[in-house]
């Protein structure tokens, strides 16, 4: 579904990159001891981002993670996107609200209550450019 | 990832099968909605289950849906298996806990706190076939 040869000046692109199983601090080694038993996926901290373990190739051509937070047990995910300003205001004009901001990633609240992140792109450029949608 | 030339006698297979963004019940059309529009992905009442709105072809190679729930927005994962009986146990084993059962489908509440449902094989035979693992 590459649309890569659409993109016109003015537009931006995006994709969904991870599912973030996200878990309280003080249950999240064994969250990730249990996704990666149950999907067959080693599970591997992330080097300098401890809150994160990586659950490698559990998806097929998605990042799975699980993340320790100081809250309860969800998932979200993320959107990477070449433009986090515009990818960010498209969602806001869907009915997201932002509510946080964490290093270069927007915080959304979205419709239906689940939190999703946008970030600036973290695939492989060449992945990016196949798999991402553009949005004028 | 197959392991099919790998199945002995009493092994089973499973596999991930779909994400489901469940959202409160008067929140799940704007919720479908949403993502559809996010993701690019048209969604499509599911038939004899109007729970269930699917976001088709959001995901490489995983079902996603918009479920309409009694209950605060969360997301949880659906695994498929041509055992429930033996992929739940092996869930047990590892930690899970069964929290309710809807038609054939068994619900766990994960380490981390999650909930994940099993189920019977839903995907197309040749595509199970493919990405199932194996399990003892």
């Amino acid at each position: 579904m590459s649309l890569s040869a659409d993109i016109l000046p003015g537009m931006h692109r995006s994709r969904l990159y991870a599912i973030l199983i996200d878990a309280p601090r003080d249950e999240a080694d064994a969250a990730a001891a249990f996704w990666s038993a149950a999907l067959g996926a080693p599970a591997r901290p992330e080097p300098g981002a401890p809150q994160f373990i990586a659950l490698h190739d559990a998806l097929p051509g998605l990042v799975a993670a699980v993340q320790s937070v100081d809250d309860a047990p969800r998932i979200h995910l993320d959107i990477e996107t070449d433009d986090v300003v515009a990818e960010t205001g498209r969602l806001l004009g869907l009915g997201a609200v932002q509510v946080g901001q964490w290093q270069e990633c927007r915080v959304l609240r979205v419709p239906g209550g689940h939190l999703v992140c946008v970030l600036p792109v973290e695939s492989d450029p060449a992945l990016f450019d196949a798999q991402a949608r553009a949005w004028p």
